[in-house]
């Protein structure tokens, strides 16, 4: 493959929108990065193109039988007006563990870094401000042969678009309710569970719509097995604190793993707080709650960062941390991200891509 | 909605293929059927077009979540050029069930019958005549919100798109020799096992492509929790019969309700054959294969309609079945499908509807 990046720019650019009003991934800007894969070429023709529809046939495989893989990624802007990218690094090496999963050809990470970056040079001025909000980066592949075999794909896109998005929380970081799903299963270990594809948000949207029904804004999922064990809240890893310790989910075989996860287990070793990878059951949450020793939730995801958990509902049971307040640690943690993010924090780790 | 279908037809017509070297799923016919949906406007704009590529943003839902549901069925002309459709209302139910599991609104299924019919009225010249070819039909929905969150759509398209296919055994009905899996997971209890979603196929082309480069057609699939009892085999249902008995793995909440796998058990229990659905171990077929009493095993769907299995490769041991040949039973309940379907034998269950 060529690396050079063919660049065609729109003859017109869209209105940006009112940073005020935000949302989550329903604007695009005005360009995207698209290349191409067959067999015999590779991944072929990279190039940067005016954001607009894609036509395939009815019969392509991206209709029919989910083999897609995505990521999802941020750029910022920071008070002196630079942009920074949050380890992008990690967002193409897991990119390419869940093309294996998926029987896709890996792309080459650092050309897909270096493309991003000439693309959101390219939209810097879609970069927004304001305080909370920013750039999200939706890499993706689908399977574009006309076949309704069941194979993996002899063609593949690959594409980044890029959406503005607003604070994710409107009035600062703010706890949420969320439901013990007993019923539903998100993955297995053999399943899909550790690559960031389709299948596995599909699987949620049931529980999901249930949750909501119910009056919680997302689902605690255990495992598909003995439906004991936890695994991940909505589509984010989850922490706890328990008597002064902190615990995750242990990467299991089902369990995504999250860029934002793998950077609060570093920060919380920087700070000597005791923190562990552990299969971890809700029956001992329960019991740590009722014994006052569970002293803080909080899920760990792209879009929220961190999102503090102020209730759960577990066998009829509301389950109340922490008054329904954010705490102390969850927001610490909060904090020292998104200010690494946005240039307010020391960048401790070399976690930080500055794009020029 | 009205249900009043639009009909464009197309100013050109393709040449259609040589029956001889049809494939499978590769060539569609001039026209398909399209209707939107919208919360509003509920489904609406049934129509027929010409086949002709779709056109959708990068951010259209498809390309992300998966939330896809699809059928797949045949129509069939006989020798006095009658057209033929095999439990088309099966198969619209079983859409709707998929529709549940993936939080798509339901179609109206008599609606979809009579569109499919007028639709393969239209094309009925695409059908072929040779032995063993059809038309394939795969209808299909899939959501068309331009959105980046995680939630069910709230706009979708519904396709119906018909595909001449040649004969699934180019030289008769010939046994398969088949994997038994035993790390790959295709679905468990709680996840999308029942439904005809993407995620089923997407997490089955890894272990698919591994019985491959080990020189197996296919995979076995053991349950995702203990990795003992048997699910499908590849995307078919599986019967054994062992002793006299046939017997089939009983619809647990992770295997896909075929319709082919129902036809088959009203036949057995019409010949007064024993059958029985239930839970069975591979270990169970392996003692039974040992004791000289595994007689026949088969895979059924609507591609290949029954799939005799010749070996099996289970814990580093090849298991060969009737010599490697195809079984009596087998070949009498392919010999009896086929013929229901294409007129040649009498329509016992009044599965046929006919196309006018």
């Amino acid at each position: 493959m060529t690396n050079k990046i063919n660049i065609t720019l729109s003859t017109t650019r869209k209105e940006k929108p009112n940073p005020s009003s935000l949302e989550f991934g329903r604007v695009f800007t005005d360009h995207m990065f698209v290349m191409d894969y067959s067999e015999t070429k590779g991944w072929y023709d990279p190039r940067i193109v005016p954001y607009e529809p894609i036509s395939l046939y009815p019969s392509t495989m991206v209709f029919h039988y989910g083999q897609t893989v995505f990521e999802g990624l941020k750029a910022y802007r920071t008070k002196e007006d630079k942009i920074f990218l949050f380890r992008p690094d990690k967002n193409f090496q897991r990119l390419n563990l869940s093309n294996d999963r998926l029987c896709i050809p890996h792309i080459d990470e650092e050309f897909a870094a270096e493309a991003l970056k000439q693309l959101i040079s390219i939209e810097k001025d879609w970069i927004p401000s304001a305080p909370g909000t920013s750039l999200y980066i939706r890499p993706f592949i689908i399977p574009t042969e006309y076949y309704l075999g069941v194979a993996p794909s002899k063609y593949y896109r690959f594409m980044i678009i890029l959406s503005p998005v607003g604070s994710y929380y409107k009035e600062g970081i703010k706890p949420v309710k969320i439901y013990v799903e007993d019923n539903y299963v998100r993955a297995v270990k053999g399943g899909t569970g550790t690559a960031k594809t389709g299948a596995n948000y599909a699987a949620s949207l049931k529980a999901q719509e249930n949750a909501e029904k119910n009056g919680y804004s997302q689902v605690l999922w255990l495992d598909g097995l003995e439906k004991k064990y936890i695994e991940e809240v909505g589509s984010m890893n989850i922490f706890f604190k328990i008597n002064g310790e902190v615990v995750t989910p242990a990467l299991n075989g089902s369990i995504l793993e999250g860029v934002t996860r793998n950077s609060i287990i570093h920060l919380l070793k920087h700070w000597d707080i005791p923190v562990s990878e552990k299969r971890i059951s809700m029956e001992e949450v329960y019991q740590a709650y009722k014994d006052g020793f569970l002293e803080e939730a909080f899920g760990t995801g792209t879009a929220a960062v961190i999102s503090p958990i102020g209730e759960f509902f577990y066998n009829d049971e509301k389950m109340v941390l922490n008054n329904g307040e954010t705490g102390e640690l969850s927001k610490k943690l909060y904090d020292t991200l998104t200010g690494i993010q946005t240039g307010k924090h020391e960048d401790l780790f070399n976690w930080i891509v500055e794009v020029n």
